[in-house]
């Protein structure tokens, strides 16, 4: 498949991809819209002009909407059909959009977009699905010898965050105040977060809604879940540490959550299904699964210190996680817990088996015990002010290409 | 103060009270209401026939909304004129809406209403603010002799919940399923959870929005608190027990949380005024206040088992809370965590210093070693099939009363 329009060779928006989004500009209000290389489809002009017309259960508006979730809740097989009708349009040999008078209303430069929030987002959870990052923190903090807790894999252990401080890339984030103690510190203290740090994740954006007291089987869960987002869950590791006990994370991660703003849809990965590791013990039968729900994704994180360039400093990967989204999503509603569309289930960190494959600082540089020399801008325990983060996720197989772009973003000194 | 409208003699509802909820009936679309004894005043009728003509900043819809967000977001200085301009309509020697022809269409009947959420709530926070409660559980769960964790007297503990699943009283809820693993089992079990729970609380709505990284000092707390409802966080203390280490508790909570729909507001409150417990050690000086934030509100739980009287099994009372709602809020923002119009602050269980007025079955029948005796069907360790909680709330002091009316659900079997 080939599509008019020039897409450049290392693009993550191919004509196999076409993610969603919502955009706006200096002469266009907020609306969705479908990357394709360095070009947005308006999808509202495309509606308008009629190209959906054989889709009768999508009001008029529905692409002028400040985020995706009405669209979403139309359900898999109006979005899926969307996406065909939009990939139909831009193939190389189809001359009906590519010779309309429309085109230059519907093809808008990615250059000249402002990328919002893809969906209004309802509740937040967060995962902690990867064994390798699970294991890490276990090793550090508890017991080398019993790193991974008696639950760990028997249920994909999550927790919930918070919806409101969900920004897309591009928002340069405050390094976070707060308490924390140090263990030579007789009593707690207060002030910037000295330990910050990010996490590199995936999330999945839910369709729905359910009932409460509905549940989802990992056969099903599929068709609840839209497609994905690169996720940099922001920690402040002092913060989080002193707070932590009994109750969870709070104000070590509330602070932000930076996402990409283009949804990659399942459809779109198809071609990188894989198996995911082997589960040993077995699961209870709700987490068991027929097929495969794992995916090949190459994941990049990236330290950009203020002035300098940008030094990779983590190459990992989503198919190392040990649970998988149809798990995650049939234990989220085991016990009833209803879901609603635009609903974001982040992943946990995403580390690999390998040093050079985890995906925080804290592992990276082991607590800060192993620093981590950047090619240019000195050297890394945790976050500077003035650091951009950036991750970066792509799949690639037989010359196809589906990517996420970029989540990027710049922390400032505490207010 | 006395009012033309007849209120019950004990009655939550008096012309001191009128607090704010959203109903609809049989010919009624969803609105705004204020209650008084056993009728509600129908906001929109009022705004319709210009009682609220003097706030020019009221949209003409404001109160055929769905929710009180858009209404609660226009700041108190509207908010708190609105309820001022109802309580001297119903004031005894105010005819201006007593002998006005709109009088029949604007008081409608509590028996005829359905009462439905209050607030879309965006994200819902749980502190675990009660020293009596987290003293009893830390006493069960770890070690009696440091019952308390080393930083629960240094911040109030809190932990983000689930949104989706807040419910108004009336709607009855299902028993979840999940898993859980008993020290005696040797590997985890899945089914219906055979401990749950209810736990007494109350919760704050929030105004704002605030922006992120901004915080919220003790002494603004207040401007940002629309009032109060009393929240009953269902949980299954076997799912939680098992899945809590190390993130917190998930399933165990989400799949219900239920309100009285009725929003009391801090202006009602203002004569219950009182000072909370003394801090020791010294707090931050971010969590130090310079006037009274708690309040002496009377609370009480009954079980009602089906087909008998209900048995009042709790008596306690908010003013016992360690850390109060100005503390929880300049907490919850003093990282940047910015906050929305409708966000719900749970208290954490209200357990007071005696054995009858611990907040949970957990600790009333201290982890089912002292079931408790209804009154009526058996005793209880936990809660059963059938059972119906009910949890009231009130203040009193110099005749005048100020209620929260209740909050009641059924338990109905796992699905």
């Amino acid at each position: 498949m080939t599509s008019w329009v020039q897409v450049p060779k290392d693009s993550d928006f191919t004509i196999y991809n076409l993610p969603f989004g919502v955009f706006e500009s200096k002469r266009l209000s907020p609306r969705a819209g479908v990357a394709i290389g360095d070009k947005i489809v308006d999808l509202s002009v495309l509606h308008e002009e009629g190209f959906f017309a054989e889709l009768s259960q999508l009001p008029n508006d529905i692409f002028l909407r400040d985020s995706l979730n009405d669209f979403i809740g139309l359900g898999k097989s109006v979005t899926r059909k969307v996406r065909e009708i939009v990939q139909n349009l831009l193939k190389e040999e189809n001359d009906a959009l590519r010779e309309h008078t429309c085109r230059g209303k519907a093809m808008v430069n990615r250059k000249e977009a402002k990328m919002l929030m893809p969906v209004k987002v309802g509740d937040y959870t967060d995962f902690y699905s990867s064994m390798e990052h699970a294991t890490n923190v276990g090793t550090m903090f508890r017991d080398p010898d019993n790193a991974l807790l008696p639950n760990w894999k028997h249920l994909p252990v999550g927790y919930h965050g918070r919806a409101s401080s969900i920004i897309p890339s591009g928002i340069p984030i405050h390094r976070p105040k707060g308490q924390f103690k140090d263990p030579n510190m007789e009593k707690p203290e207060f002030g910037p977060s000295r330990r910050l740090d990010f996490e590199l994740e995936l999330a999945f954006v839910t369709g729905g809604p359910t009932k409460m007291g509905d549940t989802i089987s990992t056969e099903d869960a599929e068709d609840y879940i839209f497609g994905f987002v690169l996720f940099n869950d922001w920690s402040a590791r002092d913060i989080q540490a002193w707070e932590y006990v009994p109750l969870g994370p709070f104000l070590g991660k509330n602070f932000a959550s930076s996402i990409s703003p283009w949804i990659v849809t399942l459809e779109a990965l198809e071609p990188f299904r894989v198996a995911g590791p082997a589960q040993e013990p077995e699961v209870l039968p709700y987490l068991k699964c027929e097929k495969d729900h794992s995916f090949d994704i190459q994941l990049e994180v990236y330290i950009q210190p203020e002035g300098f360039n940008p030094t990779k400093v983590c190459t990992s990967n989503f198919k190392y996680m040990y649970w998988n989204i149809a798990q995650q999503l049939a234990h989220h509603t085991i016990n009833g817990c209803n879901i609603n569309v635009g609903d974001m289930m982040a992943s946990g960190t995403i580390s690999g088996p390998t040093e050079d494959s985890f995906g925080s600082m804290l592992e990276l540089a082991w607590k800060g015990t192993k620093p981590i020399q950047l090619v240019e801008g000195g050297e890394r325990k945790f976050i500077n002010d003035g650091d951009t983060i950036i991750m970066k996720g792509y799949s690639e197989k037989d010359g196809i290409r589906v990517g996420f772009g970029e989540v990027a973003s710049q922390v400032l000194p505490a207010k």
